[in-house]
């Protein structure tokens, strides 16, 4: 059974070409875009004789094989973009779910376990939180005041998010992707196969100083908040590289006060964030940076989100090594930095995700590029884990 | 001959009755508290007998003694604010100047010289630059496009302007101030008598670095804008350091792009500022840093400002030393950090600067304070310097 390369590509190109105007590919959550993209993947799976759904808030379906069993397998991802981002980001996954499927009808193979495409709604970073649509579909949406406000801007009513949590009848999640990083592509890998989705803890750090006139506050006078920040940025640069890999640290998020040009600072805050793969490493990251800015700094520390790592399927993992092997591809086990719809179905089901490269880890991006062979490779690896996938409907 | 305590401190408390609501005192340039402030001048005047006059933008001037000669000498500061400011900056000086006045009149004393208080408007910074309305005074502002139109934006006319250039006729210029810095009190000095008004030089620094996701990029593959940035910050504060008082050098304007918490920061924009009484040694501070932000970062480097320092009357300098001495008042020769109208003077006349200690060192702040003792002995060594500059009216 193979990926047909040629059809692939083109349906990868016939998605792009749906963009509001800028650079690259810009497909916001819930606007004219994003509804012309889901319209494409449904009249995509028409032509091709592939029943389809749509669920309350617009997710829409693909299925091969008797969808009316349970044990079915899921493969999605999001067609949905960042303002001028890239063509791979999302649309890859959906693609290439498209492509298994064909390939599985084409083939005429009986299917033990009926094969669903999913295109959720809202992966990007959008008012209601990113990754929404597979949230919705996972029924992870909390209704609280804050959210309903949000809500209201949106074409949403709680009714139609409610009803779209439509999980249930599905055991296993797959999603191919590009990397957004550079391990692939540096280490010379074909496909990643990732165990687990970073954790992502963040801190709102206040540092304290005492605003005075640059030019009569000598320099043993002062009290510099922005001096005390660039100590505390390079000491929380050293602790996060004594962690090592896959670990990392990022302040990116950074503001002075009162910023004028002869007020020496007065106060200075950031945002300090850490992921990695396991919780307890993430907070003695974060304990020690704590530590070491109470005991020498005026400082406000105060926890801003954590959010805890998502474990992946191990009998997953195994299945995309085997397919790996037996095809000869060059894989790793990686964790995944960034954050995918597979996180949101691990909640509910055995989930995996794999991989490929992307130029330079460049992502977001009108630059962002992925080779047509890391493509195919994608979606070859992404239908021989469905295949083994059928072989095992009797739960893990 | 002496300085009336009661007279002066209740002036000082009936000007800064004079104010918009908020905390501490409000007193914009060119706003109707500013006005009101210039009118109860000319009142006060006018119920000493102290002829008075008002320039075409409105700087004004109360006089003892002959006005119509030659080698007059005048005492100035200004009445504008910052926003939400103290009671002592500026209104310190034209109070006190008052009250020189006040007590070279009931004293009865044949002045030789002429005394003339002047009130500036706008030395605060405003649309028109600080220390307008002294620059006004003395010439020394330039019409090219961009300030002819800022010029729209306020109450004033070219011709208005034009003709407020009105130093002729003033050999000597003397200022009293609070110090705004913690120097004075430090060492537990009652007077600082000021050699030289800082020179200022910035330099707008952008450093590069390459935005990534935040959960992607390893950190041995990043190139972190802001960790770049943090390390020019402190090596920066050494180099300052390295030269010693009074130089001072700082980074007070700091954005960091796109800013986002999830994003590695691609790009950091920083102003520099070096302040000290040498611009060649304030050249070198840049320039080293330059050299060392240049060898090893990605970094764009412009010059934005180079105001080359000011240097004082020696003469005048020693008649305060003098005045001091004879009083048993412990003093100081120091450098003015801060910018005052006594630098616009100093480019036409023989100009000195008095400061007295201020609380901690805070100003542009309604918890300014000034000490009633401080502010007393301030005014009689201004009374003092002048009637030293009485017996010396054949230039210097």
């Amino acid at each position: 059974m193979n990926i047909n390369r040629q059809r692939l590509l083109s349906m990868l190109e016939e998605v792009n070409r749906i963009s509001a105007e800028g650079e690259g590919v810009t497909r916001l959550a819930y606007t004219a875009e994003e509804d012309a993209a889901l319209d494409w993947f449904v009249e995509t799976c028409d032509a091709h004789s592939i029943e389809t759904r749509r669920d309350a808030m617009g997710n829409v379906f693909g299925t091969v094989g008797n969808s009316s069993g349970d044990g079915g397998i899921l493969i999605g991802s999001h067609l949905d973009t960042v303002k001028e981002g890239g063509k791979y980001d999302g649309a890859l996954g959906v693609v290439a779910g498209l492509e298994v499927l064909m390939a599985l009808k084409e083939n005429g193979e009986r299917l033990d376990r009926p094969v669903t495409v999913a295109a959720f709604r809202g992966e990007e970073a959008n008012i209601l939180g990113g990754t929404f649509g597979s949230r919705a579909f996972c029924g992870l949406v909390g209704f609280d005041d804050t959210f309903m406000e949000k809500l209201e801007q949106t074409p949403f009513t709680e009714r139609e998010i409610r009803e779209s949590a439509g999980h249930e009848g599905y055991s296993d999640y797959l999603e191919l992707h590009i990397e957004q990083g550079k391990s692939l592509e540096n280490s010379g890998t074909e496909i990643g196969i990732v165990d687990a989705i970073a954790g992502i803890r963040r801190l709102d750090v206040t540092v304290y100083g005492e605003a005075a006139h640059s030019g009569t506050m000598a320099m043993g006078e002062r009290d510099d908040a922005l001096t005390h920040a660039a100590g505390l940025l390079l000491e929380f640069e050293r602790i996060v590289n004594s962690f090592g890999a896959p670990y990392v640290g990022t302040v990116g998020t950074f503001s002075v006060h009162p910023n004028l040009a002869n007020v020496v600072p007065g106060r200075v805050d950031f945002v300090l964030e850490v992921r990695g793969p396991e919780i307890d490493m993430m907070r003695r990251i974060t304990e020690q940076f704590t530590e070491y800015a109470e005991a020498g700094h005026n400082v406000k520390i105060s926890e801003n989100v954590e959010k805890p790592p998502s474990a992946l399927s191990d009998v997953i993992i195994e299945y995309g090594k085997s397919v790996c092997r037996e095809a000869g591809v060059r894989y790793e086990v990686m964790m995944s930095g960034a954050n995918h719809d597979a996180n949101s179905l691990s909640s509910v089901m055995n989930s995996g995700l794999i991989f490929i490269p992307c130029l330079n880890g460049v992502s977001h991006n009108p630059g962002e590029y992925a080779a047509p062979e890391d493509i195919v490779r994608g979606a070859e690896v992404l239908l021989g884990t469905v295949m083994k996938l059928q072989g095992n409907n009797c739960g893990q």
